[in-house]
């Protein structure tokens, strides 16, 4: 089958660009593949992958691309569309990776010209780690990918049928969605998450009752889960909170509620109220595991092997 | 080597108990196992794994036993103790394996005759799954368990020195803590994360502005990590609430002044405050990993096989 965009351009080469690229590659969705990153020692760790051609500027890597793709921090899009804009190849498709799309739409939208097709978008992978190094090309099998399209017109429609397929070759699932549909859904599955991980254990950490060495120690009696996702890239994080602010602090101020709700059943030893909402909480499981979601081995088949 | 205790008897037949009567027989910790569960449904079951002998009643099962175990709920220790007591072994071992430990030194201790030794514990292991098929023999292997030694004599001492070396057939390293040190210190590393977890499942569940639907299949965008601790047995845990209840309110209370302060640095758009705390946070992973007590592996390894 033939690829579907000749040559791409990825700007920003860490976990997600270089598992794009690789992706790409190993699956025939490209023929070739251009990188620019905005951090030199980043580029010379690209460089070091042997993974298509690294260049040192943003326009050069785009000129002649058919598809460009925009994977660095929220923050960081303005900036990259800017430097990328004048180079575009006519008829290129554009689209970015970024966790929000309100924002990046917002960001991106006014520097690109006329002759290209932006169609923004968001893969529901990774992992906690970070870097060129972290990238692989099974990243994206099974997972979601969501295309927020724009474009009404004849090669708006193209280009998404077009960058679909992309996608699906890569492994995953493509899903159609408004942008800021998007941004309040992710706000529940993905932002409150991290940010409720990363409270937790920056919490633990100052703790004057229980030392650190302790939390560590006796880890994996709960807290450890919350350590995977709280390893996550900050400056992405950052930006992701920044710019989805809204959703964010509506679902965040329905957690603290019920969380209240939750505190005051245990100071009145409601122990009913406490049943009915862990049996629910555990009903939830079971549904993400029917879906494929993840896996149904006990601890993720993660300690030791089992007799 | 000569096992511990000859005899052993489990009251409480679910994921721990079943492991441990697994893991002693396995690694030769003890030659015979007795069962009693209150449950006659679960009572069936455990004569269909085949192990050991499985009572209709707690003071057969446990008459004649070197080493008593009470693998239930907190909230059934107190009748499982007034259960076995008349019929305990002069000289027997009397141990449990409750998340907490204060409340259930007062449920059991009153219960107990003269001529036994209690000697509280609990097992920092375990699966989301319940139940006597979940159980298995190397559960232990590799992680804490707590003994809280209340009894100073010559006899009080050689049970933690035998109870000890049990746990170590098991595979288990044994610490020995104050009861108190270790309610406070299983609140953050235990009870509090699975609060979380229990609260932000339960919630997505009945979210207005987001489909439940939604939510599990766009899961892997960080949601389906809470999922697994949030499936774990509902009973179990709400006893565990209601019996640190001090000790949870107050890390509660911090983990919601921590929140509070998070979301006003969203708010007010604090991007170094942000950073800061994400980046100290990403540091406690490394930390946990270090310590053995979780896998360096992306994603713990559940997803596809990397390239």
């Amino acid at each position: 089958m033939a690829v579907v965009f000749d040559r791409i351009a990825i700007i920003g080469a860490g976990l997600i660009g270089v598992s794009i690229a690789r992706g790409a590659i190993e699956f025939g969705a490209s023929n070739s593949v251009a990188f620019f990153d905005a951090d030199e020692s980043v580029r010379k760790r690209v460089r070091a992958l042997g993974l298509g051609e690294t260049f040192d500027d943003a326009a050069n890597a785009v000129a002649g691309a058919d598809l460009v793709v925009l994977a660095v921090p929220v923050g960081a899009m303005s900036a990259a569309a800017a430097a990328i804009a004048p180079a575009l190849k006519h008829g290129a498709v554009v689209t970015d990776t970024g966790s929000v799309k309100n924002a990046v739409i917002a960001a991106v939208s006014p520097y690109l010209p006329e002759h290209v097709v932006f169609v923004p978008g968001h893969p529901l992978a990774g992992t906690e780690h970070s870097g060129p190094e972290a990238g692989f090309a099974t990243l994206f099998k099974g997972r979601w990918q969501i295309l927020t399209p724009l474009d009404d017109t004849a090669e708006g429609k193209q280009a998404v049928i077009d960058l679909g397929e992309f996608w699906e070759k890569l492994g995953a699932h493509v899903d159609v969605m408004d942008p800021e549909r998007h941004d309040v859904v992710l706000a529940v599955t993905s932002h409150l998450p991290h940010l409720i991980a990363f409270n937790i254990v920056a919490m633990a950490e100052d703790l004057e009752s229980v030392t650190e060495s302790e939390v560590v120690k006796y880890s994996a009696s709960g807290f450890r889960d919350f350590t995977r996702i709280a390893a996550s890239d900050p400056t992405m994080w950052r930006d992701v909170f920044l710019n989805n602010r809204e959703a964010v602090l509506e679902v965040l101020g329905r957690f603290s509620e019920d969380l209240a709700a939750l505190q005051r059943a245990i100071r009145w030893g409601e122990g009913e109220t406490l049943y009915d909402l862990f049996d629910r909480a555990r009903r939830m499981r079971r549904e993400v595991i029917d879906a494929g979601q993840d896996t149904p081995a006990p601890n993720w088949g993660r300690d030791e092997p089992q007799s």
